[in-house]
Formats: structure tokens, C-alpha cells, sequence
């Protein structure tokens, strides 16, 4: 039997009650801008950044978590002595400023929420000091100050040997006409920019394959690289505002860009509006996701379905922005290229990879 | 034996290490600013709120967490099936924007991190639906919105029957001669404004003590008060922000204004200029504070170094504005009086309260 994500525990329908019930909530309190001299823009809400919109420039607020991805970096420092909180530092910075890149806003500051279960998780100073040289290190590859943060020690709620690791962070959009609004047009092509591995998705799925290996995190991934599979996962995030940053100052319109993160691939239509993107391109599975399809077993389908599978940003340009986007992306140290285009096929909404004999439908995907 | 906030096992030296770490490495980012026509004010760093100067205003950025008065709520909910997670929720928005608040900025827009052990946790209906209130409600009192969210379910580190409350909250300060710097003066009056009880700080020490308690959080608080000791510590936090909004409208300047939280009164001496801050009208020790003093036991001196006894800010004006500010508080509808002043004795640096025999040194107070 394949495994799949609801397999390794999480239940996105209990939560999305709680998120339906927020956003209704939250979008009572939008009246609250206008001392402010603010307002809300009518499609913010279910965007992965809040946008605050005044006279001549947007405000960005996201708050944001790690996920379980430090479990991995716990067990594999427990069994080997190495240490990626470094890594684990970048990913949950990555996390953050990634959703806010995603509207086009670049992150001023960013702040850290470090909660442990016991406030000696801190007297592991080679651990403490990798992940503040990390969480750092991160800002600095967003273009971001490090604003502050908190960190409680929350006994009886976190485990006493582990850390919850999360943040926020405000941003930017000065001119407002470098929003990303989401226009796409059929025809537009869909650059991807690879990931560094699975950055911070589905990490309970990977955490569930670990535990049903024999020698778990230590287990070589093979398929010709030369890491264990903990070293493979605890890879650290690659963070895509510089892309973001030189496009706009090539001044390349974005009609979109999707952060891929849970739900793989089905993020590439989180638009609203019916559009098939057809993807051509989808790369080599790198060999980490090939490892993890063969030891779950997970099905291909499922696989695209909950990882990145070796893709981390999308971006939707019009087909004469190609050449710019392609060069922006390498200017900012990344891999890209043109995987596909966004196709119209009446009402229909869907993800496909005919190569891979794959189709996502529409009601595959509910993230709002 | 009285009992003391690290009897109750938060250790703080363990934290500070980390803090002074976190505060280091942040301080190496404060060049990334300029790209975003930003700097770092040159006295931010330790103060409540972060702070980032542009031409004509500053913006602020808070990351902040409930701690664990939530477990409190648990317990009374599990007990007598009042739901108290209206009042955690405002609790949660009070301890951002309050900090937020005291560097002089409004906050416009904050976002609720809720991470779950087990997603089961929102299948109460009831529970969630008070949550939700209550954010949306505490926002309001802010003036502030609701600026999305996260809500990670995060099995293996979070125990499977609580949640971790915390936000974030963006704030603007302008034009920039609204900013509360701190310079205050000898002669300067203090003002305090009531608390509503515990609010959010002390509640480790507070749990303690229902466990002491044969009857728990059901028993009566007495003093003249009707409530039992769970509903008198789960009464919601008070939200400061109109204060502060009131007295800038009324163009009273604030010279200093201190959130009474963590550290009990000693939060008073914030300020790394040596004065001494003389209370003269400590106000009566309110009904839930004479309780748990004698249930602890506590000691008179451990209890001002530990709970805010009542009063929740302080602000520091100059004689000739005291009234003003006192109707600004009535304004905004806080109870409010002149508690005492500041004096200048040399280089001591500390809080004393003559009519209860109570002094505390500088060198009982790290929190920076």
C-alpha cells in the first residue's frame, strides 16, 4: 500500500474549520484600518501574505511556522552528533519570508518565536549558537534585519527536549504596481526554480518513512548521491526573495509566482480562476524523492501530490518575459527554467504532467 | 517557606544566555535596512518593541506568546465546563500590542500563531468558536486587524490536548515625535493604570498553587471578591493601546511608559538610567493577590517582584501633564492615579514602596 500524507497523522479538515472560521472572523476587524490610513485589498484574505494597502505603498504581515521538520535534525544529532540546527534555523527564516515574497513584498524584518517545554533545551551552546548563527544567516538572504522575537519557556505545553520554531515578518511593496496580483493569461509559461531538497514539506511523511527504516536517518539515499537520507532532508531551504527582488529590479511583471509547499504540486493552481497548467518540464525526480518513493512505497501520484519533488518557486510570465526571468533567477544563484504553460481548457482547473501520466483536478486542492 | 517564581521552574539563566546570543547575531543585520530606505534606532535593541526608522515614521514589529495561562483554562474548562478561550485570546493580543504600545506605536495589524499538538483539538466546536471571538474582539480593543495567521499541528512536540497561543503585530509610529524614548527626569510623576488580575504573567507560580489547593481553581477567593480562584485569574487582559492613542490625540507627552509584566514592579526600573522610582499610592493589594499570597505562601516582597499586584502600565509624565494623562486613562476607560514619583539619588537605581517596607536594588532585575 502506498503512504500518504493523511497516513502520517495530519488532518487538514479539522483545521480548515478553524481557518474558515478565522478568516471570517478576521475580515470583521478590516474596518480597523482606516485610522490607520490603510485599507484591505478586496483578494488578500487566503493569499499567503496579509497585504495592507495605503496611498502609495502596501504593507505585508505573515506570520509563519517551521513545521516538524527539527524532529529530524533532533534524531539524527542524537544518533550521529552532527548538527544542522543551522539549517533548521534557515528553513523556518525561508518559511516566512518565501509566503511574503509571494505578493511581490520584500521583507524589512524578521522575528523569531522559539518556544521550548524547558529552558534547558538552551545549555546545548553548540546547538543554541548554531541556530542563532543560522536563524541570521537567513535574514541576511532575505535582505531582512532581524527584528527581535520571543522565546517562552512553555512547560506542560512543549516537550520538555524540543523547540517550536516560528516567526513573522513585515514587508514591503513601494511602488504598489509590483504586486503580484495573480493574472495569468493562457499562454503565460511557468518558470520553476528548484528546491535544495524538501525545504519544510511534508516532513511528517518523511519522519514516518525514517521510523520504518531499519537504519533510519543514517540509511545512504543512493541513486548516485552520496548523503544519508537525514543529511539529505536536513538540506537548508533555498529562500527566493532575491528572485523576486531582481525581477522587479529588471522590472519583469510577475502575473504569479506560487510558493510550493504542502499539498506539492497542487499548489501551482491556487488561483481561483479555471486554468490548466500543463507541465512539460517537471525535471529528473532528484534523488532524495526517489529514495522516499521506494521506502514509503509512495505512488508518483502521491508523491507530486505532497512534495516539492525538487521545486521550491514558480513564477507565471507572460511568453516575452521568458529570457528576463530565466536571467533573473540566475543573477539571484538559482536554477530555473521554462517548465511548462498555463493552458485554458474551458471551466476546467488542473495540474498536469503528461510526461508522468499525471492530472490533479481542481478538487484536489483546497487551500483557502 | 515562601514560594518564588523559580520554585515554579522557569529559569531564566539559561534563557538569557540565549537572548543576549539572539540579540548579538541580530544586531550584525541591522546593514540590511538601508535597501529598504530604513535604519536601526541606536537604543531599539532590549526594548519591547522593535523599532525601524524611516524618513517621516517608524515602523514596529512585535513577536510575542501567551505563556502557559492557557493551561489554567484548560483545567477549569475540564472541571466545570466554563470556557474561558475568549479571554486567552485576548490575553494573547493584549501581551503584543501592549509591548508594542510601549514605544509609543499603534499597532495596525496582528497575526495569531495557534499550534496544535494533535489538529483534534479544534473538534470543539464551542472552544474554537471562543477562540476565534475572542482574537477578533482583542484586535478591535487594539485598533487594530486581523492580520492572518498560522495553526501548524505539530505531533511530537506540542502535547496532544493544548495549544501554543502567540502573534505577532506590525505598528507604525508617526509622525516620529510620537515615539516614547525614555529620557525621563527627577520629579516626573508615575501614573499607574489598573490591571484586571494576573493578566499574563506569574502563571507558572499560579499553577502551583491550585495544585496546593485542595479545592483547586474552585476554591473561593474571598476578600470580599465572589469568584473562585480560576475565574478570577482567567478575567481578561486589558489592552493599553487607547490609552496611549488618547494621550497622543490630547498631544501629552509620554516619557517613559512600562507593560507591568514578567519581573513584577521591578519592571518599573526598565530604564538603564539609575533613578529611583518612589510609590507612594501602591494602590490595595486586590482581592485574587491577598489569596494567593496566603495560599502559597508568598511573601509580600516576592509578590510585587513576581505579579503586576493590580496595575498593568505605568506611564511617566512631567508634573504640569499629570492631569491630562489621568483623563486620557478615564478616556479610554481605565482606572488610573498618581502612584508616585521619580528621584534622582545619586546612582542608585531602584523601586521602593515605603509604606510597605519594600525596596528592590537594579541588580534584582535583568531583562535585557
Amino acid at each position: 500500500m502506498s503512504l500518504s500524507y493523511e497516513s502520517s497523522g495530519v488532518r487538514y479538515d479539522q483545521l480548515d474549520a478553524f481557518k474558515r472560521a478565522c478568516q471570517k472572523a478576521a475580515r470583521s476587524t478590516a474596518g480597523e484600518l482606516a485610522a490607520h490610513g490603510y485599507e484591505e485589498p478586496a483578494t488578500t484574505r487566503g493569499e499567503s501574505a496579509y497585504l495592507i494597502e495605503g496611498e502609495d505603498h502596501y504593507l505585508a504581515h505573515v506570520e509563519e511556522g517551521l513545521g516538524t521538520k527539527n524532529l529530524v535534525a533532533d534524531a539524527v544529532y542524537a544518533k550521529t552528533g552532527e548538527c544542522f540546527y543551522d539549517a533548521i534555523a534557515i528553513d523556518t527564516v525561508a518559511t516566512i519570508v518565501n509566503d511574503l515574497a509571494t505578493c511581490g513584498a520584500r521583507p524589512i524584518s524578521v522575528a523569531m518565536h522559539a518556544a521550548v517545554g524547558n529552558s534547558g533545551w538552551f545549555s546545548d551552546t553548540k546547538r543554541m549558537a548554531l541556530l542563532v548563527e543560522g536563524w541570521a544567516e537567513g535574514c541576511k538572504r532575505a535582505g531582512a534585519v532581524w527584528g527581535g522575537g520571543e522565546t517562552p519557556t512553555l512547560k506542560g505545553i512543549v516537550n520538555p527536549e524540543v523547540i517550536v520554531l516560528a516567526g513573522s515578518a513585515i514587508g514591503k511593496i513601494e511602488p504598489k504596481s509590483q504586486r503580484i496580483t495573480g493574472e495569468i493569461s493562457a499562454g503565460d509559461a511557468i518558470i520553476f526554480l528548484a528546491s535544495t531538497g524538501v525545504q519544510t514539506n511534508g516532513l511528517s511523511l518523511c519522519r514516518l518513512i525514517a521510523d520504518n527504516l531499519p537504519d533510519g536517518y543514517q540509511t545512504p539515499i543512493g541513486h548516485g548521491d552520496g548523503r544519508t537520507y537525514g543529511q539529505a532532508l536536513l538540506a537548508a531551504s533555498a529562500i527566493y526573495v532575491d528572485f523576486v527582488v531582481q525581477c522587479q529590479l529588471a522590472g519583469i511583471k510577475l502575473n504569479y509566482v506560487a510558493h510550493v509547499t504542502g499539498h506539492g504540486w497542487r499548489k501551482l493552481m491556487r488561483l481561483e480562476d479555471p486554468f490548466v497548467y500543463e507541465i512539460t518540464e517537471p525535471r529528473e525526480i532528484p534523488a532524495l524523492f526517489k529514495f522516499m518513493m521506494e521506502a514509503g512505497p509512495i505512488s508518483l501520484r502521491e508523491a507530486y501530490a505532497t512534495f516539492n519533488m525538487g521545486v521550491g518557486f514558480a513564477a507565471y510570465v507572460a511568453p516575452d518575459a521568458v529570457e528576463a526571468t530565466l536571467a533573473a533567477a540566475k543573477a539571484a544563484g538559482h536554477e530555473a527554467w521554462v517548465s511548462g504553460h498555463v493552458k485554458k481548457e474551458g471551466g476546467r482547473k488542473a495540474v498536469t504532467i503528461p510526461s508522468l501520466g499525471l492530472a490533479y483536478e481542481a478538487d484536489t486542492l483546497q487551500v483557502r
